[in-house]
């Protein structure tokens, strides 16, 4: 039992230098001699959990999805104006990118497109803009959303804009101002969804993005 | 005279030959024995045009960006609308991301966060929110715009728009649907920047986008 309990810290030990290796260089730089000196772990015991860096890698990017996931399903879950989910699940998102390993680690996988991970890769994407969809969906049964917004285009489009403002925010500052980019984004991107001029997300995207933020740092 | 047009060959060679190889593998995977590999070029034959593999990166950078600026600049020199100028400028870049080498490694590159890049990967996205910026004051000074735009904000928006696109379609088709992906980004993008919401540039965008890239491509 107690050994169990060892393998189980080794396991999470070498996940979590994983992240810290891949996140500061990247998918085919990275050796697994570098992953097990960051764990101060053998190379035995590297093997007795993961046959490869292939292996090793999609477990990042599927828990990096399973948190990401873990977000929007909590918001999926909520009663609150759609429009509002949406603003406070990128907060929540960011925060992610912002303080946990393992999502920033699975974001740059992601983006590597290193073929043999190609497939593990979309799958986040394609749940956000789901999940976003689906938001989207809620406000506009509600009369949130202007008369004929295409919500296909603008669930993607939410999603992209945060990708984007990631990657942005990431050559200028080292993801510093990722926060307050995303402060200045809702506003104008709200602007074109909204049915009312004067809807109140319009002016409290700031607290929405903070309160989320704050939750998960 | 002969010796140096082939030593200009030599370089133009070397530098395509990076471009490819920095495209497929990014920065810190790749070895100087890789460039010239793949550019069938001796080391003796590199070292005298570049010290460094930093340099090389650099200069793809730096190429990429003077495309890039040189495609922003033609429609800073246009006098057509404000707001189909940008929409016909995302439709360029696409296509450079699409068809040139030594842009979608420049990309790459910007995006790898290796520190001793970081300074050449800031400018472009600097400069694409300049130029941007720019045609959105052109279009709000006739009117185009909607009363109350934040312009900065704005023009973040498009640039952080269009490259989380082009990011989510590398993830999703490997980049084959950018340009559609652009077609269902635009009409949604603009209906928060435009005044009139009969706007001719809302249905227009395809056109737009379409004739840039026929033009590069």
């Amino acid at each position: 039992m107690a050994q169990q309990q060892r393998a189980t810290e080794t396991k999470e030990a070498l996940i979590n230098a994983a992240a810290v290796v891949f996140g500061r260089q990247g998918y085919r730089a990275t050796t697994l001699r570098d992953i097990t000196r960051e764990a101060a772990v053998t190379q035995g015991a590297l093997y007795f959990h993961f046959d490869s860096k292939q292996e090793l890698a999609e477990e990042i990017i599927r828990r990096q999805h399973t948190m990401s996931s873990g977000a929007g399903a909590s918001f999926l879950a909520s009663t609150e104006s759609g429009l509002s989910s949406i603003v406070r699940l990128s907060g929540e998102l960011a925060a992610q990118v912002l303080t946990q390993p393992v999502v920033r680690a699975g974001l740059r996988l992601s983006t590597e497109s290193a073929d043999d991970l190609a497939g593990a890769a979309a799958a986040p994407y394609r749940d956000w803009i789901g999940a976003c969809r689906i938001l989207l969906e809620r406000a506009a049964a509600v009369g949130e959303t202007r008369e004929g917004l295409d919500l296909d285009a603008a669930a993607e489009l939410v999603i992209s804009s945060f990708t984007g403002a990631q990657f942005v925010s990431a050559a200028l500052t080292g993801s510093e101002d990722l926060l307050e980019r995303l402060e200045r984004m809702w506003p104008v991107l709200l602007e074109g969804f909204v049915r009312d001029p004067d809807h109140p997300v319009l002016s409290s995207t700031s607290d929405l993005i903070y309160q989320s933020a704050d939750r998960v740092a």
